[in-house]
């Protein structure tokens, strides 16, 4: 199980999603997922620290998991299959641990918003590429043009 | 507090945004609140039971309130302020209920995928408006136009 962050947040508004890119804490290696725009928005907002006057889902998951005297104590990001990324959210009640399936970019989202610990497992962190190689493919082109130019087999789904 | 359900959901992607109709039990009178796209998507799956392979961010939020032997009770959308409604949840926990500030389209999502009841308060009831008068409105144009024609302070946000 290693600790990763959020680096950044990419959006394709011409294919409607949008890549979350995690990184090691050192941000020598990332790990681009496909997730959609509005999770990509609620990332980016989470990331930005950004309050909003009514709750978001995300902060009413966050409202709902600390009134049963809950606390996320951190996600873990574990398998791909079917080009499909799977994590689970660890709940701490009193001690004892519930851990619950989400979508990565849910899980995400709420770790940023909980100041909890992103974890991937280390099946998941050996897809991780080097930073500055992926850093140079961004380069060749605009944002949109990067996102299409990846082969969306390497990328998968969240 | 009187029990309403969701009547149908409108989409203007001209304007990227939605309204979600509720109307008294006997379809009567109905009372339309402007809603985002993607909450109005996720209400709408929730309507026609679509069922999907990762659990959506609702399904999440469900997910968390089971695990933690809790069961959604009710919603309710109780005011009206500053152009915003107001709702809460209801959640049941061995008999003890907590409720939690909600926008109301998390709050009716939520509800439908449960199969909790949706209540409004007196307040809110009373500004329930004829369907029929409602359905006029909308026979008069397209959809699109049919929204854009609506005095938005009438529809306030959710």
């Amino acid at each position: 199980m290693i600790e990763v962050k959020v680096l950044k947040v990419l959006f394709d508004f011409t294919t409607a999603s949008a890549v979350v890119f995690l990184s090691d804490m050192e941000e020598k290696k990332t790990l681009p997922i496909w997730i959609g725009l509005f999770e990509a928005q609620a990332i980016q907002a989470a990331l930005r620290g950004e309050v909003f006057s009514r709750p978001l889902t995300h902060d009413l998951l966050k409202n709902v998991i600390e009134s049963s005297g809950g606390k996320l104590k951190h996600i873990l990001i574990h398998k791909l299959e079917h080009n499909t990324y799977f994590s689970r959210i660890f709940v701490d009640r009193g001690g004892a641990i519930i851990d619950i399936d989400a979508r990565p970019s849910d899980a995400i989202c709420l770790a940023l918003k909980s100041s909890a610990k992103i974890y991937v497992s280390r099946e998941i962190y050996e897809k991780f590429e080097d930073i500055l190689k992926m850093e140079e493919k961004m380069k060749q082109d605009f944002v949109s043009s990067f996102l299409k130019s990846i082969d969306k087999d390497d990328l998968k789904k969240a």
